[in-house]
């Protein structure tokens, strides 16, 4: 992590600003420098970029293009080396690459990402890289990740809980301070759950957006969310009552976008934290606000859906969500609203329908109280609770008919949940969706969390 | 069928009220008033007497109970000769039936059917069971079917589409009419579909009833409710003013009960019809409402509720449904609603949501128009249209996936759909919820209509 306060700063890194020539950097500045400098080369999901940062790393990565892919005076070759082994035709990949270089080359004249590190210093933010404890981890789920994080106040909000778990931060004074330092003691402490809607929201939207991150906020959950108007910006509002949210933006940390929204993001920056993939400069152009919501999905152990059109890209970030296999959550409404279309699309789909904080708290601690590798598996009787709240006749019987730590089939499944075979199946594909169980070949198990 | 009027009907019958003394009354007749007779000596759902009239039919079952069970006086025998082979302790099933007589002896005493027939007659009703051509086939389903149906209004209405599928009433010209000639011509002509909700209903409730239920009849549906104040009553008038409604009341159908919705519970007798599995002059009693609902449920081929709290008797209707296999449905509506809180808990079981007419009929009509035996299957691009309506994404890549008569193993759905195996899994299960695929060991197919 390059961070201007190192003061405030446990991170393992030394502070440092550094210039894109990888010779004059080492380790992980280097490495650092190279990563900012790439989100500021490529556009986000870029493809190649991606790909190419994934398997190399951003320095040698940057290596190939300054010194294989572009001549001399900076100007693409026609046909470079393929940077990585070409699967199937050699001459199509190379021309491929060389398309790509020259959609990042443009940008590479002149640039030094000193200045826009400068400026984040200046906003008193600091930058995050995969190797780093804070680096939430749902983000390597992406195809596409991004290469590094732009962040306005707290980082350590954005360490995935599971980080910290697999940390030992317990036991390590040194360690740096994690996410459940900073939240709310609960049973949701830690765990991220996007808070996403229209920005043409209603009154009802707005309210219960507001009620459910508050809920949600109190129990120690990081709400993340878009930072927009309406849903967005009642989820990062509500959070602030009570805890701690993130905000991700689409365009530079530099820029409060919305400019009616500065309030609450310059409150988000104070109490929680804003991010972006793109350093700061950037516009929140339309096409960023897409890729944008890969983030928020992936960031979170759960998206719930609160108000949505028929077309919404609330429903956009619903969709990475369930690819990278979170779960999925929509809230209700009138169907007499349009602002509720999405949501019951939604449902329709088989995403879990969500009426209060608790039943959204179940979407990202379906199994917390219960994790054998886990401190908090105290409380039996919670365990139980837990589990099966909000599920009703046949799907907690189901539930409760799965063996803790084995797999099953569904004929005995179905036999000790006194159930029919196509009742246990039923209810076996709504846990699915909910993300409570996994089906492994023809046998099913309670779903344990990533680690 | 017994009828009054049999100018009007074209009931291969005879019209006859007779007496329960069975060896005055032949065929037909003679099982009909043993019918009437048992669904006067027993409760609904009685599970001895539906055993009984079940296994024996009604004429030897009440042969049986008069002759075996009781006295020359009429008392029970303490020991009678158990009427259907005893599994387990023969002793102890003979004490069970001397217990079950014992129930039903009291109303025996000077009991004469014709009387409660007589009534029926001066109300223009008339009398169903089983064997008759309008028997709603749905209620066979039922563990405890009732023994006969008591019916104000056109007893046409309550016969299931597919009876007349089989029948093949289209060639037949003494055949008589039937559920379709009676309803609007539409893609859900003939189904029958349950609407149901509860009494304390919001003005959301109702106006989202109405329109369901007008919109359904519309299209030929054939919409059943139980003629109770709010979500019912709602429902009936809806149909009433486009189409068909079958109201099934707890009592007798001579009490037009609540007396609030006698102006409707009129129309419906006008224009649908009225229908109780209890005789004339039987009051609403609290347990009949909760076996009156298996009826509401068994007889449609899908139970949509519109509201209901988190207790209500409506939840009980869509839990019939769902133990019979029938699809479930409910509308959504604003989570701080305490109206929609019995909705919104169905839903996260796996209800299907509904939000207008048409996702309604789908629950219905999933696969009316491509029924490969069905008349109907006329126009392709409806039958397409008409599969994937309201389906989106994974769900209908899936379905589309599926060929059109034959099993296919997850790992081929999954390849053709272009999705994960986890991801197709998920998706059949949403279909199998919606009655839209069937699951035949590992493999699945298109559900098929029952014959």
């Amino acid at each position: 992590m390059i961070t201007p306060s190192s003061a405030s700063s446990p991170s393992p890194g030394p502070t440092a600003v550094g210039i894109p020539d990888t010779a004059s950097a080492v380790g992980d500045d280097a490495e650092a420098l190279a990563r900012a400098t790439w989100s500021r080369l490529a556009e986000p999901a870029d493809a190649h970029a991606c790909a190419l940062v994934g398997r190399l790393g951003a320095t040698a990565a940057l290596d190939w293009l300054v010194h294989e892919a572009l001549d001399a005076d900076g100007a693409p070759r026609p046909a470079p080396r393929p940077p990585l082994r070409p699967r199937g035709d050699a001459a199509r990949a190379s021309s491929d690459w060389a398309t790509a270089a020259g959609r990042w080359a443009p940008r590479l004249q002149g640039l030094d990402i000193r200045r826009e590190l400068e400026v984040l210093e200046r906003l008193g933010g600091s930058l995050l890289i995969p190797t780093d404890p804070w680096w939430p981890t749902g983000l390597n789920d992406l195809e596409r990740p991004p290469h590094c994080l732009w962040v306005r106040g707290d980082p350590a909000l954005l360490a995935a809980r599971s980080s910290a778990e697999s940390g030992g931060s317990e036991t390590d004074l040194a360690a740096p301070r994690m996410r459940e330092d900073l939240v709310p003691a609960g049973p949701g402490a830690g765990y991220g759950l996007a808070l996403v809607g229209a920005r043409a929201s209603t009154d009802y939207g707005e309210h219960v957006t507001f009620d459910l991150a508050s809920g949600l906020a109190a129990k120690g959950v990081v709400v993340i969310s878009g930072g927009a108007f309406g849903i967005d910006a009642a989820a990062h509002r509500g959070a602030l009552r009570a805890g701690a949210t993130v905000s991700v933006s689409a365009g530079g940390v530099d820029r409060l976008y919305p400019a009616g929204n500065t309030d609450v993001l310059e409150e988000v920056i104070a109490n929680g934290a804003l991010v972006a993939e793109v350093p700061p400069g950037c516009q929140p152009g339309r096409h960023r606000f897409l890729t944008r919501n890969r983030l928020i999905a992936a960031m979170s152990e759960a998206t719930v859906v609160v108000e949505a059109a028929w077309r919404s890209g609330a429903l956009s970030t619903a969709h990475h969500a369930l690819e990278l296999g979170r779960a999925v959550g929509a809230v209700p409404g009138p169907v007499t609203s349009m602002a509720s279309v999405g949501c019951h699309r939604l449902l329709r789909q088989g995403a879990v329908c969500v009426t209060d904080a608790d039943e959204a708290l179940e979407l990202v601690t379906p199994l917390g109280a219960t994790d054998p590798d886990g401190a908090k598996a105290a409380d039996p009787a919670n365990a139980v609770s837990g589990l099966l709240d909000g599920l009703d006749g046949p799907t907690a019987a189901v539930l409760d008919a799965l063996p803790a730590r084995a797999d099953a089939g569904v004929e005995s499944i179905a036999r000790a949940a006194g159930l029919s075979e196509r009742e246990a199946i039923a209810a076996l594909g709504v846990l699915e969706l909910a993300g409570r169980v996994e089906r492994r070949g023809t046998a099913w198990r309670r779903a344990r969390k990533r680690s």
